[in-house]
């Protein structure tokens, strides 16, 4: 026993989420029927338990029954059956105790009614099942490898040919065009690589040509870039990966194109072609079109053109029908989500993702649709639209402003200095985000440090890069791992961190290397980190504790920024990692920087 | 001086609403600039101010300059300019002190980002101007008045006549049947009344033919009642209003038909015919269909019919403009807005709202669209959809919850019984639910005690009713009075609160009639009550305390719904009912249930 105060461990007083542990059916149908499970703490004096469900517009309630008392943890699961009507089912829990009324949702216990908004979401449109367990690495293709055995074609006249180890001309004219030759036969040959490491989804950035070396700024889409190895490599590429169990996704930009894609030239050329009206072009001189983010050499999408979204998303004859069918690709990645479609008085923002989604679900029915999105994404992830996004908002935003500033500055695109924030707003944060769009979409979102449009996180917070990629691996969500950051690539923005993979095992940083691999495999061997529900215990400034749980495990995770003091368990628990285990009544680690994951009793 | 310790009144650290002492223009147009105003306590330190403002789905940060410093008050303004480029402008700020990054938007200041979802709102879709200072008297019209010059016709088959003295008899089948003989007639001939009650608006429930009193189970959309009075009594006594200078708005259910309505009729015996697409039948014997609530007498309509739209709310032949344009009506009520459209897969709930609020403005540009929702109205409120809403969900509810269970339950259809919150809840509830609306939506909302839906606000809570209709004078929206709370009329269930309008003044309560008329010659003669900005002060369980403030003055107003321990006052303030004035260092009132509003500095 200890002979100081010191706070208990301290589970929420009250919880529901989405996974198995509480939802008897996570992929339900129309028709079906699937039992809710609650939990609330003894302490609240709960007498009655009702779900509250908007039925075509309408709250219906249901009243609960209790299903069992756990009385180690003094608490008390009711379940309650629901009818599954609605494309979209919006619920919460209303609970009764002899004084007072309580509300529980997305954002935890509330002591007055709430609006909508933060209600659970179970939908009927399901991720593929593959996604469950998938880990993304994202390749940047120019800069992961080059080919052995397929020698780089003749460059096109904005190129510049850079050699491998050339540092990249970042904040120059000339970073967007260095070439350093990687391909989609070097990830091919590279496949063991990745294997090992234990990813098994390849997220590459484009793949159609462009006048840049992150072909943002596509010039066609009707075929694989020359430079990337063609049509060929890509079908070589995905073949290999399918056959090693693994998949691939793409990158498809529907906000703008290139000012060098055949449309906007035959559009500018052509005021009465078809291709006229896929653009927002004012023909009073002199000429001007709307762009994305004021750079002339992305001219914006106009989505009312029909034939726009036939030939670039709708359907079997579009671009996203195409390459799925004809090439094998498992999905796509969004670019720019946000705004595509929306353009001063016109916003289809939700018409592109619907129309998007349907395509996919019509053209092969295990794809994953992920969109960017770097700012509050739920609008277009309600069931119908994006099946997940790459999450900024409720992931990278609250670790870098938790774990970042230490070291770097970024406000993604914010003035000023960089937010810094206390562990009990990180868990807010992320609840507060994540809440407002379905569970589904919350885990097959892409947890990301950073990307290809970001600095390196370890040059953002270098003492605590091992203390992300803790969170990444076992917050819900597709860890995505942006290519070079297992080995200790570094990069203080976002050209700089695009710079080339590292092949000699000299350069990387084995500590952190092995750090990836051994989470990775935990995060394998243990599926409630996958698509387990969350709960978070208290949290303070330096320090954040969570648990993963799913009908086989309990996990319970603490990440800590500094020292700080402790906590009394309430729990035994064996560390995963190999550290000390926790013992009941007894303190908790105080260490930091550093994490633990224990298996503790369900 | 107080020898007591006591708190002090204590504005908010932070305010900006939409009203316009902080929004330059509240009516923009696309292309405008519009200047926002924000203030910030000096206590917080904060350094640098910036609006985000979120364009085309990208976000967009401008720096806003120190406007004047109020060392008074010991806080700092800040203004900045910022473009109307989307058709709903979605902002909030950020303020950086030296030490954290702070967020304000429609729910106060935060210490950590927010999602979007309570960001201040700003639309190009404008409610009428006359709604600014509207006053809504709501009639049921076969309980209102009957005509002295105009003899009831015959009554239709189901129709039971009754005596105006007779109670309802309600909950009995006879209850929907009991016709007591008041019509549009009645109304025309009792305008006097209503306007020297105060109100300038009428809020008629259905007029079209139905099989019961309430007419909300409509069997034609084509001609007016003629137990009301018909065409004629409608154009007569539209044209006695609008000499007034009084408006007159409609109900219309979009969701539904009844049973008997020529529609169905045709739908269910011509399977071929445009209309069988009207409703969602099932032809499989023995047939069935969907209809509202479980209600066989009230099938509900498939919206996804072009031909129903077009008749009901799409265009210039649609009945919802029809009755616009021939019978000079000022808008419509919309009845179970939250439902229509959505049906099982089926949500169209957007496309009914903007389609009719389409008609609506192609139809004449001054009319008012309120839809009734009973729970979150905010997905249809974003500015093209309607306009407003009945204010269930952050004005009634909260209220009811607030000093309603006191006296009797009402827990708007969930189970269990009736909530009970304190003041802070209170003013956190009405914040959460209005902060997800443009603010014009949310000052164009009818606020109301209760309505033919519900029991008599004045039963439910019969020592609170004059600090109910406080708030309803007070608070932002448009004041809407069921007709009959202003003479003390009382009924505990939504049958018994539609009884005969006591036109017998020995029957009244003349101290309820005499409160109602004072503040609603208050609110006329202080505009800052109809439209000007709200700031919630200190509230405890018992007292609420709120500014309303627009550019010629401030009010500050207390609602306590017992007595309580004292503030202390932090300014000099004038009481406008004659009660007793503020004084600065003094104490505030103590007593309760009481209210008192006072004229106070800006």
């Amino acid at each position: 026993m200890d002979d100081e105060h010191f706070d208990l461990l301290q589970a929420p007083p009250a919880h529901h989420d989405g996974s198995e542990r509480y939802v008897s059916n996570t992929r339900p149908e129309l028709g079906d029927v699937v039992v809710l499970s609650v939990r609330f703490a003894d302490t609240l004096g709960v007498t009655d338990v009702y779900v509250r469900v908007v039925v075509d517009g309408e709250p219906q309630y249901r009243k609960a029954a209790v299903s069992h008392h756990h009385p180690e943890a003094s608490e008390t699961w009711w379940t309650v059956p629901i009818d599954i009507i609605n494309t979209l089912t919006s619920y919460r829990f209303m609970a009764q105790t002899d004084r007072t009324t309580l509300w529980l949702n997305g954002t935890g216990l509330h002591d007055h009614n709430i609006p909508d908004a933060e209600d659970f979401k179970l939908s009927i449109h399901h991720p593929p099942r593959w996604a469950r367990d998938a880990v993304i690495y994202q390749i940047f293709p120019d800069r992961f490898a080059q080919s052995r055995q397929h020698p780089l074609p003749s460059l096109p006249q904005w190129a510049i040919p850079t050699d491998w180890n050339t540092p990249v001309a970042s904040n120059t004219p000339e970073g967007v065009r260095q070439i350093y030759g990687g391909s989609l036969w070097g990830i091919a040959e590279n496949l063991d690589y990745i294997q090992e490491l234990g990813a098994n989804t390849i997220y590459v950035t484009p793949f159609f040509p462009g006048r840049s070396n992150h072909r943002y700024d596509a010039s066609t889409f009707e075929y694989v870039d020359p430079l990337l190895g063609g049509d060929n490599a890509l079908k070589t590429l995905i073949t290999q990966a399918h056959h090693r169990g693994m998949h691939l996704i793409g990158d498809l930009t529907l906000n703008h194109t290139g000012i060098s894609h055949e449309w906007f030239v035959t559009a500018m050329a052509h005021p009465e072609s078809p291709e006229a009206g896929f653009y927002h072009i004012d023909r009073t001189p002199p000429y001007s079109y709307a762009c994305f983010n004021g750079a002339s050499s992305l001219p914006k999408l106009d989505h009312r053109s029909h034939e726009l979204r036939r030939r670039l998303y709708s359907g079997p004859h579009s671009v996203a029908a195409r390459y799925i069918r004809d090439f094998g690709l498992d999905g796509w990645r969004i670019d720019v989500a946000q705004s595509a479609g929306k353009y001063h008085g016109i916003d289809l923002g939700h018409l592109v993702a619907s129309e998007t989604r349907k395509t996919m679900d019509e053209t092969r029915a295990d794809l994953l649709l992920i969109a960017e999105h770097q700012f509050d994404p739920s609008a277009a992830l309600q069931g119908d639209g994006w099946q997940g996004t790459m999450a900024y908002g409720w992931f990278t935003k609250p670790i870098w402003a938790w774990i970042g500033p230490h070291q770097h500055g970024n406000s993604w695109g914010a003035p000023g200095k960089a937010e810094s924030i206390g562990g009990e707003e990180l868990s807010q944060m992320m609840q507060e985000y994540s809440s407002l769009v379905p569970w589904q979409s919350y885990i097959t979102s892409m947890n990301l440090l950073d990307s290809h449009d970001t600095a390196r996180f370890r040059t953002v917070s270098k003492e605590f890069q091992s203390l992300g990629v803790a969170l990444l691996m076992t917050l819900p969500g597709i860890p995505s791992i942006f290519s070079g950051d297992e080995v200790g690539v570094e990069g203080g923005d976002l050209e700089e961190g695009r710079q080339p993979f590292p092949w000699d095992r000299h350069l990387w940083d084995m500590h952190v290397y092995s750090l990836y691999r051994r989470l990775l495999k935990v995060r394998r061997d243990h599926p409630a980190l996958q698509d387990g529900g969350l709960r978070w215990f208290n949290s303070d400034a330096d320090s954040i504790i969570f648990e993963r749980s799913d009908n086989k495990e309990t996990l319970l995770i603490e990440v800590s920024r500094a020292s700080h003091s402790p906590l009394i368990s309430t729990v035994n628990g064996r560390e995963l990692l190999g550290g000390a285990d926790l013992v009941e009544g007894r303190k908790m680690p105080t260490d930091g920087p550093s994490f633990h994951i224990w298996q503790v009793p369900a």
